[in-house]
């Protein structure tokens, strides 16, 4: 992968990460837009994560300037320069002929993580290669699920490992899901051309449940895991409580508060609901991220202050790859980044680790609202 | 009725049971679609039905694999492979040539129990004949309500239990309402060749309230019917947690939480609300079942973990009916069947009777909602 | 006045009071449609009355037959056939040539109460004098608020006295209004031939607060309203419990809980969600009445349940007379009392003073709506 | 300045402040229209202020004449005709080409306060030097914000003294915001002739937060600042209650509860549901103004009743000089004027420091809106 990354503009009217959706909508065919855009069911979900960060109101102050404001933030062990991640997202050239590619070299430039997803339209060792070595860069993690075939989910395994990813992230919260997802629900398909190239090739699914089930992993799967490499586990995907503390227990080393973006499961909670709770379950046991919503630099300082210590950035950066590939994804974290710097200053909070529920105001319920403008 | 069922194929755009409701507003002449889609009042409790299941949100679990995952469901004495049932209504042949008997048959298929209503289109022995000894089916209940003639109602009873059906469920929410209801306020008119075949040819019905109130049922009634017939009785229209009582101490052998779909009275709570309350008053007396609003594998995980044993799914089973007779009830059954095993498992949950209110999280008020997308 | 009242039909698609509102704006002229759809300010009060009644959900009970069902209702000594009464409003002949007149024959022949504004655009002896002997009609008051001039004020309370009215509703909530209120908003002006017939002829109104507030009444006039009259006093237009109590102490015989409909002061509270706390600061010293935004027989029962001896109705019986002269008000009248009977035998009640908060359940805030229908 | 004041209509259709904001789109050009119109983010806030206001109801008492009502306000030991105050907004003349002076001479003639910006497009001399000897004029305060150029923000300080400003409002909300704000997404650009006048010229802005931030000010500026001037100080932006009683501890004078009307950062809290909590925390150490979102009278004595000394207005004013100068201002000023007048009136209010939370009901929650008019 040498070709160099296309250089594109930004839209001069993109001031906010959110700006990027309509662009993309334009920019991508129905097929790629059917793809990234879809949900389960009703939406509920979806629209339940951007409602619950909207529902919560952060209470600035004043005169306490924060000379020394910085978004340092250290996960695993290691300190990065900002608590963004791009979340993980197959397929990118779907969006974007620069693919993963684009998006791992431009969180880069921002000091943002990059979650390289196993499902990933170019090669892991590919995207890794050109940031790995970058000063400033944030943490590069592979995220896989649970293949039916251990074996070859091992050699992904390893091969994560060596070509520098320093964690890996277990999606446990896809592995049941619709037979008729959202995506067949948009007559989505694999164009010419683009493959999820880093998994074996797939037998096909299970038709039925007994079959998706009788693959599912379960706590020992992850045990078993946990003992095949020194790499630090994520798991993502979590909303209950109690498996927050199973996983605790288990060894895990972090843990993203997830409902998948609303992508697999309609009708559970917002992120930004659980999170607390989850927060409030661990104890400070675990670290913390959340995604799911995101639009704002306000957000992040949201989930911070719910007990996150870093979030994912997910349909945002797809958007802005779509539009602007590399250039368009180093735009909108960067959008996010100084909006979080802003917030954080007009918040007299100087380091994220000092966010917590005080920065924080419950929005009272409204009045009826008035549908018509005038109602006699 | 030796006729065969017509062959129809499924749209292919239906993916979830709502999907068949624009199918079957073309397919269904203005006069059969209002007579369906009919609501009282202003259809505050239709919308309140829906509203109650979407403001509760379900915890799903990791991890945890359910292998031997199963629906079934125990009713009356007698294990069912399924806790759906088609809601009793009426005039199918309204919706399709085929009417009842492909409601029937495709019900009998898919695993789910059936109700036949006393207003049916089609003779009850024609309806429960193909059906009765099939294995793998649902519950076979015929519904009724209480009419003035108590000898031609004794009749219907002795009919339904030569036929076959397996339980009477008799509805008491419907003895008194508006005189001009939501049928007349759409003009219904019955088509010829389309009648209520299996009830005694009616009298002019009485034009007042006062004939009205002389002809409603009361509990002595109930008692009365108790003592007619050894087939179980289970009464279909309780909202009220004392009514619920009342009716276990008479004998009644199952409730169902229902507000008719918000056809007979507007301004009743929807039944999510009253399910909780009702089962809590019962203290686990009789099984409840509940209707109202169910569409999606979720809403009956939620019944049943706000109380349920079993939900009836009414409009949704008339849509797909409408849009491809058999194959589409078939469809539409298999489809929430579906859904609820997968929500099952993301739940952790093996079977119905695992389902509890640990399973749901309410939804918080969100943010006020920006009607006009831009507000200065 | 002895021409005959005019004979009109009633449309077609009128099944429910509501249904009337399109009929009136088509039937009114701009003018006559502004004055009487008029409210104070952004309508927050005129929804907010709606939004109540409909937030309050009645709790139906089963197999309780309700033979003696009846809405039989004592108001001030005496028992009326029903707790429906028309509410005061002004130049009712800018609604329909018949004006007041009709309204009050109507009313009269339903059983329903008539209260005649002192605004009316009929002489009050011209419309009391066809009802007054009418067997089976409801109660027959005369409304009027503190004239300037307490011998014109003492005149009209002669005349009222002399015509048979039964009662003097003292309206309170309108002395003080905004100067430029929702008539002058959208450039009300009386038509020629329609006038305020029964009041003194105008001096200039105060043009500015001072004015108004030299002349507003308190209640020492109330005081001496209360020496002049043996007619019982009801007080229109109270919102605060203590002054309920206020009134109670000085020998007034009723109390219509009310805002005005919402027309001269935006921003009050809904009267179904002051009722109850007037009801309870009364402990039943005085008889309750309501109005605004009743629109159904399930309104008319939550008042009652929320302590409401009878209720007032407004717009419907003006939009009513609009589209169908009397045939319209008798017909509107009609549709709420029968819907009335049937939701209080739903909900087991047999008499308007079986009502209380048993009936009524809170509905719950429901899960953030979709305005879009679809969002991504 | 000597040039006079522009003569212009009030249109004839504005009976309500809110009124001015249509005719203010068709007066000016996009450009205008959008500094003033713009909001932070997605309007959260902005929208929250409205809300936050239609969320409390009054309640009205009846029969309680208040002949001496009236509106005089103390304020930095110093009565004034009235609570109303022109928040302080830049740039008048890109509204109307005579700008500050004709709100501020529109403002005197009122008895309401002017607020003047250190951003006005006037010099501050001339805005003052008309109206500072008016008998009957309300509050004329200068506004500011800490310059990085301390001797040139000492020198603003001595010239607003000179010109007789009588209180200094130090704005402490603003000094950190986006780097590309509202008004560069509008792409907004001061037309030829328009310009800050008062204020030095400016050196490039810091380009980055860092350089924000080396020049935000802290509390010791203040302190700074108190030592530099006899004159009272206003403290506006506040929100947290811990920041106002720190600016007590510190010798300021008077508070405003201001998000800077949704402007500067969005996702805050709105005013009227921090101003309780701040009067709360203060405990009458200090006089509280609020702004954001006022439109009505019944604003103005809601903000009164939580605590609030006086308003301040902001967008109305400007909608009306944009639609006719001076004329308007002065129309709008007395709008709300008249508008609190009654209000007062209606709630048995004589002045403004009797309104307490009394007055105020919390409207409860409304049952689940119908977008669609039917929704079967």
């Amino acid at each position: 992968m040498s070709a160099p990354l296309a250089l594109q503009q930004i839209p001069p009217d993109v001031f906010s990460a959110g700006d990027y959706e309509a662009h993309a909508r334009r920019a991508l065919d129905a097929n790629a837009w059917a793809y990234f855009s879809s949900h389960a069911g009703d939406g509920l979900t979806l629209r339940a994560n951007r409602a619950a960060w909207d529902g919560l109101a952060l209470l600035p102050r004043v005169l306490r300037p924060v000379q020394g404001l910085g978004t340092a933030c250290t996960l695993l062990g290691r300190e990065w320069p900002s608590p963004l991640l791009v979340a993980p997202m197959a397929l990118q050239r779907l969006a974007h002929p620069d693919g993963e590619l684009a998006t791992a070299v431009a969180a880069s430039a921002q000091g943002a993580g990059m979650v390289v997803s196993c499902e990933a339209s170019l090669l892991l060792e590919d995207v890794a290669a050109p940031v790995r070595g970058n000063a400033g860069r944030g943490p590069l993690w592979f995220q896989l699920h649970f293949l039916p075939d251990r074996g070859a989910m091992l050699e992904l395994v390893r091969r994560a490992e060596a070509a520098g990813y320093e964690a890996l992230v277990v999606t446990v919260d896809a592995a049941v899901r619709a037979a008729r997802g959202a995506e067949q629900r948009a007559g989505f398909r694999l164009p010419p051309g683009i493959a999820r190239v880093n998994l074996p090739p797939q037998g096909p699914a299970p038709s039925d449940l007994r079959g998706l089930l009788s693959q599912a992993p379960g706590w020992d799967d992850l045990g078993w895991l946990r003992g095949q490499t020194r790499l630090p586990l994520v798991l993502k995907g979590v909303l209950h409580p109690q498996d927050a503390c199973e996983a605790a227990a288990l060894g895990v080393d972090a843990i993203v508060v997830s409902n998948h973006g609303g992508r697999t499961l309609d009708g559970v909670p917002a992120t930004a609901v659980m999170l607390p709770r989850v927060a409030d379950a661990l104890g400070g046991r675990l670290p913390l991220l959340v995604d799911g919503g995101i639009r704002h630099g306000t957000d992040v300082l949201k989930a911070l202050a719910l007990g996150a210590r870093a979030v994912l950035v997910g349909r945002p950066v797809l958007w802005a790859l779509a539009t602007a590939g590399a250039a368009g994804v180093a735009h909108v974290l960067r959008l996010l980044h100084d909006e979080l710097e802003i917030v954080m200053a007009r918040c007299g909070c100087s380091a994220p680790d000092q966010a917590g529920p005080g920065l924080l105001v419950p929005a009272p319920p409204p009045f009826p609202p008035n549908p018509n403008g005038d109602m006699t």
